[in-house]
């Protein structure tokens, strides 16, 4: 007997590299959730939430390159449209399974639950169209090459696709077959014309510089640039949705580009470069430190995923994976002289003060180890963090671009799902905490054993710092007892703490990493208590907005 | 000076009689935050998420009437928007004030925070135009009249508007002034025609019987129809997202009406009657007992909000407010005998054995008060007590159309805020909860004492119920200790408790009765221990999902 569709789009999935579905059950949604228990190469992810979910599955697809999440009609598509728009903001590429009523409910315009009650059906899949780069309603007839044409605008354009699933053509056997689409391919001479172009600007610069962009994660393709980094030795300096996307622990690496709100050695060397290589690189307000980054268009290449930019000419039918390749072939090594940033030196505070700025973003730096995945999330803390020195192998992750608050905790759990032999570490505000907090009590379902740290700063702290009076009461938040939270949510075992004195971060830290549990560590500061980046931000609200 | 875009859209939302507004802070929507807590007359309620706050307004809004919620550009309002479809679906008005860049950000296309990336800012609102019945993005120029014309669309619609405000205009003076538009009226003929045609029907049927709405709670209608009740002394039962839209101990009331599932008194009566009055109820599939119920439409009449049907006529241009009173004024008074629905029973079950449905549910029925809001959860907990006759003055409200679980814990916290003076009583399966826990934080600084109960029962039981494989693992969740999430969660000092027999619930409800604090119990079930609709559901899903 033929596959049925459900089964038919599971074992592509299957292939694409999808081993796990994320997602919240659903009636609507019963024939792909019973697909995926019955596949024995898939596994099902329950998460207490949709857009948790969502989350957990963007997280899990930045470390192993793609994602599936399932929900249901309505109701639950709509709740996790938020999570695939950030998805979508920042190049994950997640396949979104939606169920929906069978379609002779729909062709009768019936009043079924998850409808608005108008009888119309077609209005969801059509909400969620700028947020994804392709969306099918998948039929008999239909499947085998709208299964194709999904995962391969997934793949081109690495950024979600939605396949909605009316329950009785889930079920059916699928009609006809279909191959694969062809990978995309370069144009070989418009591919010897740009390398050629780029090389030209390489050798004709006296200084030059790389500026990778976290695309280069979202393709697998850092290996890639890593070896065009060494044939070139070139330096190469990083913005901040882009942290850690090349080794820090290379030579080459000089530190944070964020225009003139941070390392000022480091601007002054990009800036003052002949050549700025981008490799996907780009300048928006959180990357470019509030629009203060000047990057003379004329002085710069930039090798986007399907196309080169060079000064004013575009290179198109470039792949970026070919050009990287053809780059660190031909290109000539240079041998420049340059200082690498110097992190976040050491702590400073004694053990019975209170922890200050100086002394918890350079303690939590030393903290970080080899392999180690770091996820943070937008705020005050993973401000702090973006200028931390990583260690080799160890990736730092965060929702630059999208900036939805609460997505660090869902994705940290995703993160670790997709990497359970590295250690997982969570760095989240108290205030993007508390839109996610429940996801925690996914962990320990996997056996997993995250290190999780909740700044506690009594309200929104960045939000204190960008608005007219930081001490407006729509910064404050509902007080929570947050180191209680893991045992109320079944986090059995975790070692807990709530920390106030440099003393008792540093002892619970050393504490955490010999501990063979989860860790939830509740960090209390100063109301006020902001990292470097996001005092500079407070100064400069005018170029941030403008 | 004249007032700011801003503060007039909050002037005439005051009255329009909102007081508050719901939502989570976000930099695009400071100028909207900071106009509201300028407000003497408004307060700021900020929530831990987006949806929550959705949730939450949407729960204030069927006490209140009206309400108001306002969150941030992109990750704020895109995290909404289930709550917003929630609301469109059920009725209920809420403004959506959402906070956007500033305009010359978005004609500059700069590359910021909160968006794609793709330099387009017109995208999120469209994607809102489904589920809103108006919108508008506000500019000085355009605020005023547009400002009326969203009122009026809420009003007229009973359903949420989007209002974006580009955080620019938002601070600008306004321009130029606007009446608020005209409130519908009927057309005196249509009103007459239609109001003969309803007399002629009811006066030439033997037994007749009224079908109330939620509608008229929507439009605060309650006393109208209570006084056609009253008037034409007829029967009334209700359906199940119509529950107790007229006073359930009024003694013309039969009971609930849920098709051939439940209640067979009451379905022969119903179905039986020459005449079926409907006041705006609806017969979707969770209404309609699954689809069970047969009115046969030529022998029913339908007042709808803005018009009338009787049989296959319809008569347009008729408020339903009008045709109450005029019906009330001119109906023969009934004298029909018909028997009022027995509710749940007494609670079977001794002190030590653990708690079955036969225990569960009648005790929870007795322990209603005049006067409480109950709010229930979607799934099997809810269908258990939409069979429980309410108290004089109290009230039920269950999200039975859209159905998206996770509502309830929110919405309870909205209702508490709207009348703080009534005793609100959240009923909710561990499942639903799940999905909004976090919000339970929020009572306690609004100083409500609400009594929270979780029924756990290992799982999504409705899903297990309706699925083809009950035991699935993707119906299993993460396990919590519910009992716990109270203090972690900064409610302080408030009674809690896991219960797992009959005794230990009914000490627990005693002594939560008697509570000065919020109370949270957790109510330990078997796992398949399943009200008798959810029983019914589960042998019907043949005519449900037909």
């Amino acid at each position: 007997m033929s596959q049925s569709v459900i089964e038919h789009v599971l074992s592509r999935l299957r292939e694409t590299g999808i081993n796990c579905v994320f997602g919240v059950a659903g009636d609507f949604a019963f024939p792909i959730d019973d697909a995926v228990t019955a596949n024995r190469q898939m596994r099902w992810i329950g998460s207490c939430n949709e857009l948790n979910a969502a989350y957990a599955a963007d997280g899990y697809a930045r470390i192993h390159g793609v994602a599936a999440l399932c929900t249901t009609y309505g109701v639950g598509e709509l709740s996790a449209i938020n999570g695939i728009a950030g998805a979508y903001a920042e190049n994950v590429p997640i396949f979104h399974l939606v169920g929906m009523p069978a379609s002779g409910v729909q062709a009768a315009h019936r009043l079924v639950h998850h409808t608005l009650g108008s009888g119309e059906f077609d209005l969801f899949h059509k909400m969620a169209e700028p947020v994804v780069c392709a969306r099918a309603i998948m039929t008999p007839e239909n499947c085998a090459a709208e299964t194709e044409r999904l995962i391969a605008a997934a793949l081109y354009h690495r950024r979600p696709v939605y396949a909605g699933f009316p329950t009785d053509y889930a079920t059916s056997p699928i009609v006809g077959t279909a191959q694969p689409l062809p990978e995309p391919v370069s144009d070989p001479n418009a591919l010897e014309a740009a390398v050629n172009a780029v090389v030209a600007r390489i050798d004709g610069a006296r200084t030059a510089c790389i500026v990778p962009g976290n695309l280069l994660s979202r393709l697998g393709l850092n290996a890639q640039a890593t070896n065009l980094v060494k044939a070139s030795n070139l330096p190469f300096a990083t913005m901040f949705m882009d942290k850690s996307v090349l080794e820090e622990s290379l030579p080459n690496y000089i530190g944070m580009y964020d225009g003139k709100l941070m390392n000022e050695e480091v601007r002054a060397f990009v800036e003052g470069s002949d050549l700025v290589l981008g490799i996907g690189a780009q300048l928006t307000d959180f990357n470019a430190g509030g629009f203060t980054a000047r990057i003379d268009r004329s002085k710069s290449v930039n090798i986007l995923h399907h196309s080169v930019r060079v000064g004013q000419a575009v290179y198109d039918k470039i792949e970026m994976k070919d050009i990287l390749i053809a780059l660190a072939d031909k290109v000539t090594r240079r041998d420049l002289k340059v200082t690498k940033a110097p992190g976040l030196g050491k702590p400073v505070g004694s053990r019975n003060e209170k922890i200050t700025v100086e002394y918890l973003y350079p303690r939590w730096e030393a903290m970080l180890r080899e392999g180690d995945t770091l996820i943070t999330d937008t705020g005050t803390s993973s401000m702090g963090m973006a200028f931390a020195n990583m260690p080799k192998g160890s990736t730092f992750h965060n929702q630059t671009l999208w900036g939805s608050i609460g997505w660090a905790t869902p994705a940290a759990f995703g993160a670790a799902l997709a990497a359970p032999d590295r250690r997982t570490v969570l760095i989240t505000g108290e205030g993007s905490h508390q839109l996610t907090a429940q996801e925690i009590s996914q962990f320990p379902r996997f056996g997993l054993k995250p290190l999780i740290f909740v700044l506690n700063n009594d309200g929104y702290l960045i939000e204190r710092l960008l608005a007219k009076n930081g001490d407006s009461y729509y910064n404050d938040l509902a007080q929570w007892n947050y180191h209680k939270l893991p045992d109320a949510l079944g986090c059995e075992g975790w070692l807990t703490a709530r920390v106030t004195t440099c003393g008792e971060l540093d002892d619970i830290i050393r504490k955490a990493e010999s501990s063979p549990t989860g860790a939830y560590i509740e960090v209390v500061t100063d109301r006020y208590a902001a990292s470097r980046l996001a005092e500079k931000l407070h100064e400069s609200i005018g170029s941030l907005y403008a």
